[in-house]
């Protein structure tokens, strides 16, 4: 027995009613009764009012198709079984008392709800009621279908939408029925399943080896027509519609070349979104292939077997007049928003916008030598200390941040054998930024592109010494906004900060002093770095390492140093 | 590794991009991004554009959220990776191109999306784009959250909603962005999952035994907080909001008696329909319970974890501007159709329509006392034939056909002694269906119960011999309307048509004809029922038996047969 979220067996199917209309709005109970009306019936006098129905466990199916331009009431079974038919009248009665001008009770094609729902029609035929009912037959499994007929799934759905539009557009109940068992003939359904689905309380309706799917399954787990080991999203979609349209089988849909659909993509319960999404692109671009134009696309849950992991695909054929009443309005809280507009024959890529690197070439200036000679010295010292910092890391994460670094470094070695570095120190950040953020990877890789894209705007303008700490300082800001890690949080900040701090003094100082805040900056990014040995991780993935195993310093926080010595040394040199 | 309906790991994401954009109409993809953009970008010209994303997984997430009044464009990575800079960048610079007044980029709390999303906002003001972030962090799990702060969960699609009908109204950046921030503070999330889900191509994201569940889990399966066995959903979900509005905890929403707020309960992947229905309940009374006002409940799939088996609840502390910015009109397609109605306060129960049996005392007639004594010779012989219909049923059936007949035979038996028949037998069969559709059970029960309540009609105005042979014929129809059998199916219907074709004589013959055409009548039913023997069951119960076991004649066409003898019987003494 599986186990679900739920109270009891007993009450579920109240509850999961209760749990519909009291978050609904716009729907009532009839006490008593398991039968949801709309809460405005008087919305629906001197028109037809729709009742549908059947067994618990195809959620929304029905209750959530009620609603103006859908239907006016839905009659709820057990989990799978049929209601009994004092309550199918009392939803009858209840639109008649309404003042409705008649009443049309939509079935699906299983005995049970034939009778049950029968039996209530000829009641109130009897009370004098002004019914009829539909019985939706859209089963594509069987070649030859028993005396029983086809099933009714998922294309009951349709039925509900064009009924509703045309009742309540006013149409007479003859004109309804008529024009709804037109539709019908053109309506098929056919499913697959990855898994089975249980009962409440009960054990799996069927067995289902994993990886096995079975094609043409009911939705109460009904058998189907084929057993065989789940294949790809395409295959299966393109032997569904095989199989649907197969003229050899009774039950098939005429589905030709040229011809306009309706797509219904049914979670039966439990697939992803994900694969859902994937089922879609395969029916939609199957039905392509084979010449249908495919007007409108509806993919979700709709006609559910419980929780079984599996998807039915329902084909509508469409004209002018069943898009019209597809597309008409409907406060159905189970339907879709906004799905009228056409599919097939749109181009759905657009260009992206164009942002490459900036052109770098032709700007070289006077920095430009100075710079690269910096750039150098600051990649040899990160290789050098490449396995340091690796083994830093070991004791913290996993151990490859010495490695990061040195990617870091041979990119920008490569760059400059093949670039000249721009005279303008803000063109040069967001180069780097580019080339960091391409070939360093990971959090590091974005931290630091972080850092030098947001230092490179101060230095667009300008390369004086204060542009310098402004552009440092700014890059810091956009390391603890994006990343959310503080000084003290052993990491990269505790290095960086106390020197960015150091490096504000550059902006009042006189020229002569230049070298030596930058020196004072670089001995604080060590000290800072080296004060992490006693710092608890709170950010960065040391943080998940506990603190009693950390004792030496952050790799981060070295690897700053690190950088900064190197550019205070080439400077120097 | 579980077996998934796609095609493959590597090209899934994109495949499921595809399928949401060709089954939209409203929406384009990137060339060479993961990026879904609006169609229509020309409508957001002026405004503000909103750009959201993350990793792949929690479909609809996000592009199912795009559409007027909510996002602009969606960025997706990988399952469960935060997407790369460039196709965020990409996202901001087409709506950048498109005319924008600004970009919201909406982030959910995770270190990748942070830095990744970051590092592209920063490219993009780089760019000269007016562009803010706001990082949604609403997760209620942990009451001292590390310092990667609360995560982003199902809050976000709030945010969405907010500020997507903020821009469509024309506000500035500025203030869209102080407005969610604000909004922010009262939005809270936490979830329970029963099942673990595992991304495609890789072993479970964690393990979880059948019967057990995690309070407080992450939407790419990062741990919870506690694990207990599975508790009732109306226990489940009191101590998830027990837990959220724990004062005690630093990531607690602080809700009192008196709020009022939107409910979002969101399905994590595979809970079935009727769970979701059963927790909607839950939630919806737990919170009025505390005298929270829910103003809005949406219940369905809104933020995923693939195939997870579990529910999350988000809510929103709302005023009269929150509920207005989420009422507002959207065509995002994941947004679910018509919420926009106040929930709490509302009766939701209505009173069924009064449909007691007719009154039939005082309307004893000429004919009471030979119905009466028919009614008593029919009762007595199926009682006789219990076991032998038993007998014959075992051969086909459950072998219950003799109890269900005899159970309506004592209903019957019963009625008579406490009730005066009717002298109108139009009244009679009604009540009788109604007595047979309570007692009788089964399919037997809703056929006989059809047959009686069809037939009725012609018998209101009327005791003639020919009304009597219009209604046999109208009750047999009924059966065959409803049950979907022919004669020749072997069923009762093959016994009852040939009594109904020999009855239709009495319309025009002479008085002293009509005992000789009722005893004509009984024996084509009894030859009928005899022919069954030689019949393939092709409707009712013994259809699913192999034809070369059935050499016995049908029970109902026995039964049928049966209680016809009887009727002659009771008129010919």
């Amino acid at each position: 027995m599986e186990r679900k979220l739920l109270n009891s067996v007993d009450c579920c199917v109240d509850e999961a009613l209760e749990g519909l209309v009291s978050s609904s709005g716009c729907l009532s109970l009839l006490r008593g009764h398991r039968v949801v009306v709309r809460a405005d019936l008087e919305g629906i006098r001197g028109r037809v009012g729709l009742v549908s129905g059947g067994g618990s466990g195809h959620e929304p199916a029905h209750a959530g198709y009620i609603g103006g331009g859908m239907l006016s009431a839905a009659v709820a079974g057990g989990v799978f079984a049929s209601p009994p038919p004092a309550s199918v009248l009392a939803a009858i009665l209840s639109l008649h008392d309404a003042g409705v001008s008649g009443v049309l009770v939509v079935v699906k094609n299983y005995t049970g709800d034939r009778l049950n729902f029968g039996l209530a029609v000829e009641q109130a035929r009897n009370r004098g009621v002004a019914v009829d009912m539909v019985i939706v037959a859209d089963d594509c499994a069987f070649d030859r279908p028993s005396k029983a007929g086809r099933r009714g799934l998922c294309g009951t759905v349709f039925v509900h939408k064009l009924a509703g539009a045309l009742a309540a557009e006013g149409r007479t109940l003859g004109e309804i029925v008529r024009l709804v068992k037109d539709a019908l003939k053109g309506i098929g359904t056919l499913g697959v399943s990855l898994s089975p689905c249980s009962v409440p309380g009960c054990l799996h309706s069927f067995d289902l080896p994993p990886g096995e799917m079975e094609l043409g399954l009911g939705i109460h787990g009904e058998p189907g027509i084929k057993r065989s080991k789940v294949a790809t999203a395409d295959k299966v979609v393109n032997n569904i519609i095989d199989h649907m349209t197969n003229p050899a089988s009774q039950s098939h849909l005429a589905l030709k070349s040229g011809d306009s659909v309706v797509l219904c993509v049914n979670n039966l319960g439990a697939l992803s979104g994900l694969e859902m999404a994937v089922v879609t692109r395969a029916a939609v671009s199957c039905l392509e292939d084979r010449g249908v134009m495919v007007a409108r696309v509806m993919s979700g849950s709709f006609m559910t077997s419980l929780e079984m992991a599996g998807v039915s695909l329902s084909l509508m054929k469409s004209n002018q007049e069943i898009l019209r009443l597809f597309d008409a309005p409907t406060q159905a809280p189970a339907w879709p928003n906004q799905i009228s507009v056409r599919v097939s024959g749109r181009s759905y890529t657009l260009e992206p916008p164009a942002f490459g690197t900036e052109d770098v070439s032709q700007s070289e200036g006077p920095l430009s030598g100075v710079m690269a000679n910096t750039l150098e010295m600051v990649c040899s010292s990160l290789l050098l200390r490449q396995d340091e910092l690796n083994s830093l890391d070991r004791a913290s994460g996993d151990g490859d941040c010495g490695n990061t670094h040195a990617e870091a470094a041979r990119a920008i070695q490569e760059w400059l054998q093949s670039h000249v570095v721009p005279g303008c120190p803000g063109l040069l950040m967001s180069t780097l930024a580019v080339l960091v953020q391409e070939r360093m990877g990971g959090s590091s890789g974005a931290l630091y592109s972080l850092f030098l894209t947001a230092a490179a705007v101060p230095l667009r303008d300008s390369s004086q010494p204060a542009a310098w700490a402004t552009a440092m300082h700014a890059g810091t800001e956009a390391i603890r906004r994006y990343g959310g890690a503080d000084p003290g949080d052993r990491t990269m900040l505790d290095a960086l900060c106390p020197a960015v701090e150091e490096l504000k003094r550059l902006v009042t100082a006189p020229p002569g002093a230049h070298l030596a805040i930058l020196q004072a900056a670089v001995e604080k990014s060590e000290l800072g770095a080296e004060s992490t040995r006693d710092l608890i991780a709170r950010a960065g993935r040391a943080s998940y390492i506990a603190a009693e195993r950390v004792t030496l310093p952050d790799p981060g926080a070295v690897a700053i140093a690190a950088i900064l010595r190197a550019v205070f040394q080439a400077l120097t040199e």
